[in-house]
């Protein structure tokens, strides 16, 4: 089988860097099958790229390497990892952007990265992804490096503060969203355990139902509901919910559970 | 030859859906070379979505399976299907989705899914491309699944009302603009055999020469051609016809026989 | 090793072109790898489709075939071209797309094409990409054709004015900003040799630290520094440069060699 190396990144694709790392992954790995994630990553954004690469990586078969660069603090002082987790290998900037998939799959090893394929290469002080994480990439994925090859693990991995819900004096939950996607559905940090059919999300003020799928409610309602990735997500059907309620990133859900009648809190 | 797997979906790339539906293909169907056709369907739009299925699949080879994903109805009561097309197979809801490559391609056969490739999977309310046509997709491209095994056939896949060019009593057709493309032109439901070269495209008022190709009218001037697809379109050389004229889809372009001279039919 | 064939256009992927064109390549070439690099070039800008590629182009491997197409004279009298550069192939339409390239990496050869592999296909008059280039292409990377059977050798492709930048009297060096990336980074087309540490960039009246890496002044503050294709470009660090100054492609930017206390020029 051809090795699989998955690129996600804060790069888009009008600039030549994901071109670039291509060329450098297929030099080093020539019968590489190069899968796109995501080049759409915000600019900068460790915790989004973090939850989108915990939402990914789990599906993937064993002996996948992943290539994901969100590098704000690239030819910094930050290090250079590859870790271990689910089978598969992460080559990424140490900066917390397996923070948030370590909590469902505790990194096996995270070693950091001590050598370059090539010393004879020059590594310029702002293109890592494309100067050090790809030649080292294309290394596993050829079978040539082992992650021990790359150099001494590590204990201490940068780790990533992820909001988590707050249970409320009256047994309401107040989740955060912590991603709202294309179809402006606004997910949140609150979990299927935190809610059971029949209890009401209130966003803004509006209570809405808990749902099973965006059709169960009628074209352009809206709705509360456990998303694919266990995630409770507040939705409009076939609409946005993100416009609807101008729910952005960092905004509050609050979640009241069935035997709840008092939604907003404050006893009326 | 490796198994090919083509993904269509109104996802974008920002968030990780894509990226789950190719991790489980990968893991289903290791050997798979998956190739993107667009993830930038615009959100919940089937109509888009078969146009673009229908100017795509043709060119593939045969064996080719398609996955295509514009799912508003996703966990409500519409069918999952596996079309045989043009010696292909499309993995897809059924919502009309392959309503439009019908007209020229009619389906060999259409199966609904009733079958699981893993029937210990849970399968989500809100993401069946990831947990029901993916491992679907994956099994028919490892060839260890045919059409035959998802479920039985159907004869009644859902249709798609795709509007058709209507002819005025002084003999003008009244087309429609199915889909304006990134460059700004702006397609229309009418073909070839509805306009010669020498006619005119009426726009807003503005007759338009009917023209070989944009580079045959002065950059920035407008026109209207043949497009790739067959189908008339409005133009402007190295400019925006969408722009200049404020086009959108649903909107109407008249057009004019050779040998009539009253563009906007009022016998003026 | 499967071919590797590449795609660089301008035809974003909300419309159905690059599909075509794919299924075009894997119909030509069944075995072929296909692999991205951009279909976000702006439309019709030949300037940054020939940046982008030579930008790209160095890092893959001999034997690649890339297929470039920011065609706004598809369907006149522009010709159609096969350029063999860096043991590499680039199947374009001859119109200064490998204009740029061409400093670092001149062509061995550069052949006019004029046969279609398939001489009974129509082709349209304005979707080469898909009814020429691919077609070509797809033989190329099958090994079915060399470059010689494409047609006869040309001594004469169309090449491409870049801006260089200026020396002033007083010694200061007046760069043209080239590109403008997603980051906000303005890339200019000076390059290492015009700038030394310690050196300053003046733009919009504020001069500016060069420095190795974005890391290297505080957060959100700009700075000037030899970027990873070896051009001095302004950034911000984990901001924008274009957003902070308003720089677009065109401006220009003032580099003032160190021994030089002067950065306006005037004398004060």
């Amino acid at each position: 089988m051809e090795p699989l190396i998955t690129l996600t990144t804060d790069f888009g694709t009008r600039d030549p860097y994901v071109a670039a790392v291509k060329g450098v992954l297929l030099s080093g790995c020539p019968s590489a099958r190069i899968v796109d994630l995501s080049h759409e990553i915000a600019a900068h954004d460790v915790l989004e790229g973090a939850l989108f690469l915990a939402s990914a990586i789990p599906y993937f078969p064993p002996g996948t390497v992943h290539l994901a660069v969100v590098d704000p603090g690239v030819g910094g002082a930050r290090r250079a990892i590859v870790a271990a987790i689910a089978d598969q290998l992460v080559v990424c900037p140490d900066n917390g952007l397996i923070g948030v998939i370590e909590h469902a799959h505790p990194a096996a090893a995270v070693h950091v990265i001590a050598r370059h394929p090539d010393p004879r290469t020059t590594v310029s002080a702002t293109f890592h992804a494309r100067d050090l994480f790809a030649p080292v990439a294309a290394r596993l994925a050829a079978g040539t490096w082992t992650i021990a090859d790359v150099g001494p693990a590590i204990a201490d991995p940068v780790g990533l503060d992820v909001p988590a819900p707050e249970r409320r004096a009256d047994g309401a939950i107040v989740a955060t969203v912590i991603h709202v996607d294309r179809f402006g559905n606004a997910i949140t940090n609150a979990g299927a355990a935190h809610v059971a059919r029949g209890a009401h999300c209130v966003v803004r003020d509006s209570p809405l139902p808990v749902v099973r799928t965006y059709a169960d409610v009628a074209v352009d309602a809206p709705c509360a509901l456990i998303g694919s990735t266990g995630l409770i997500e507040v939705a409009v059907n076939q609409g946005s919910a993100a416009e609807r309620f101008g729910i952005r990133r960092g905004d509050q859900v609050v979640i009241i559970p069935i035997e709840t009648a008092d939604p907003d809190g404050t006893g009326r």
